[in-house]
């Protein structure tokens, strides 16, 4: 199998049967792209969904959630510039009309339009609506089947990203996998939100894609935790044209779409904003995965553990406190920790000197010995910085 | 009843029976007061306290649950410049020497002397152990039962803190509480932890003294969350001594128990690292007060949230985001958030403009309701600051 290309992928279009395009329609001040439309051109116009946990959900959450329902995508529309989220009775309009305003200009119908946005929470007035749908119009005679059609989409997604993110995945078998997403972090950046769209031209029905789907996320972007803090507005697609004509081996396609996620994933990590550290926790000798996961998150999202990769500093005593604090079995005295391949820390006690721990590269590695089990999970963060400070503090100001 | 004084407080001295020093004994790398001692004279010696629910405990968290499990003490040892926590067996033994001595030098056993400590995790090395028995040693013939002497066992616990915090209360009934903490933020600073000594020479037996501090602790220093980061070496004691000779009336008792906790939560507060935004989370309308406080520490510990105070911007957003990640029973469409008394948030969207919002003042006032029931919790925390930031990654390096 080959490597998922990085930052430099065709993105959405890279399978047959799919167009995309991305369009300036004055929701981003800078005047950039900030209107992306995705069509799935068939034969098959199978989908699968994953969204926020957060109960607070957005607009186009609400929306998308119950136009998934029965398995079937033609087209997604998604916006920067505004995440149409506590915007009531009017924002909830404003998608309704976004869906039907494409299926309309597509000749299918608004149940068969999903809706993604990402921006300030709060914002969805009457001039945001007219420019969502402006957005519409002028999106739909752009669309194209083409590597630019594809990176001008993933252009219009980003809100703070510095880079677009796109994968893509090329299988032997005759089938290709290829995505965008955005957000810079999970919600680390004031405005961001994790929107991903995975395309491919595979032959698969709506409840293999949601199984396939599904396992994917859960070791990709559900094991990015950058700064703890849960959108009101992810949304992860999967949509399948089928226009290769194969039916993929299923564990070769669970393994292209789990190395793309997980390539996603880490340009996530990668781009999250204010962060001078990417930090990978790996936790080991867990009793089970649920306890590995546990612990890795509640050390991902321990400020003080944080703040000190920030100043390079090995601070294992942090780690052991934050992992104090979850359910997981393990006693802290059979607890090891390894930063950047240094065991600083080996039965609850000192061991190397924490001056042999190189903390200058910008990638961290923690690992964790819980010595209670064969189980083990990675979750990704980033460090605790002034800029993510200043980012979050400035922007809506 | 008077109310709680502030800053100005005799501290553990104030009751009848009790005498306290303040030692330097070379741990602090100031050459500042580090050792402290607080002594009993009875004629009870009941004592109750509650510890951190870290799992990952220090070791005088361990000794000293140990020691309180009878209900009696007679003295503890508090050390700042070294929490001796991940110390291994060492570590344990060093705690378990300072309670010999102290017991030793008191004419007392060991199993009555409560230790606490609060400084670097994973520091505690013979050299540490020798400073510690050298202030047991100089604390004794310092003890007086003098404002002087309390003052300076509670400068000898401070650490990152800026002010010393005492309290004290004396009851018409003829009774007297006194009190001092140590901690800037929960464990908001690098090194904190929240060691808090209370005396009282009211005529309780253990049990009450345990109910009544678990009851005062509950809406006191369980609601301060300034990061969220839970400490290895947080220790509440509660001891009497009965001297007054008063059997003081249970509910004017726990009435001024819950009035100095507060007021110590508040200096607590007040003194977090890093912090320009003191605030106050108050939910009202929830279904239960468990609902309550999992919706106000959930927004606590925002960082969305917490760096948006930061910035002087009253982002609800962030709030309504917060709020859908938690289990409590709301709907976000009757969800009212106000910030400093302007409602900017009315049944789950915009309500007044947020520039009517003054956040100038250090003073926060965050007020969620939840439109769910009739019960309320107010948390405390501070925002997240760039001087957080800094303080955390570089204390240590």
């Amino acid at each position: 199998m080959s490597a998922p290309a990085e930052h430099a992928g065709v993105g959405v279009t890279a399978p047959l049967g799919f167009e995309a395009a991305g369009v300036a329609a004055g929701l981003k001040a800078s005047g950039g792209p900030d209107v992306a439309l995705v069509v799935n051109r068939g034969p098959l116009d199978a989908a699968a969904a994953v969204f926020t946990s957060n109960r607070a959900k957005a607009n186009p959450v609400i929306w998308s959630q119950e136009a998934i329902r029965d398995g079937r995508a033609t087209a997604i529309v998604l916006n920067s510039g505004g995440a149409n989220c506590f915007t009531g009775a009017f924002g909830f309009q404003t998608t309704h009309q976004t869906a039907e305003l494409a299926a309309e200009l597509l000749g299918t119908s608004a149940g068969d339009v999903l809706v993604a946005s990402t921006g300030l929470i709060g914002a969805g007035d009457e001039a945001f609506r007219s420019r969502v749908l402006d957005g519409v119009r002028a999106a739909v005679p752009a669309l194209a089947p083409t590597r630019e059609a594809g990176e001008a989409a993933s252009l219009a997604i980003m809100t703070t990203d510095t880079v677009p993110k796109r994968a893509e995945f090329v299988s032997p078998e005759g089938w290709t996998i290829g995505a965008m997403a955005k957000g810079a972090g999970m919600l680390a950046p004031a405005l961001a939100t994790m929107l991903v769209v995975i395309t491919t031209d595979a032959a698969l029905d709506p409840p293999q894609l949601d199984e396939h789907l599904r396992a994917a996320t859960r070791q990709s972007f559900d094991r990015l935790d950058s700064d703890g803090c849960m959108s009101t507005n992810d949304h992860v697609t999967l949509m399948a044209s089928g226009a290769s004509g194969v039916v993929p081996h299923r564990a070769a396609f669970q393994e292209a779409l789990d190395a793309v996620t997980r390539d996603l994933a880490q340009q996530l990590m990668r781009d999250a904003e204010g962060a001078s550290h990417d930090i990978t926790i790996e936790v080991v000798g867990a009793a089970n995965e649920d306890d590995a996961v546990e612990v890795a998150r509640a050390v991902a999202r321990n400020n003080l553990f944080k703040a000190a990769a920030f100043g390079n500093d090995p601070n294992w005593g942090r780690v052991l406190a934050a992992i104090g604090t979850t359910r997981a079995a393990f006693d802290p005295y059979d607890v090891d920790v390894a930063i950047n391949g240094v065991r600083v820390c080996h039965a609850g006690g000192p061991d190397r000197p924490r001056e042999e721990v190189d903390m200058r590269p910008r990638a961290m590695h923690l690992r964790i010995g819980l010595n209670a089990g064969r189980a083990t999970a990675t979750v990704w963060t980033n460090d605790l910085t002034h800029d993510y400070v200043h980012e979050n503090s400035a922007y809506s100001s």
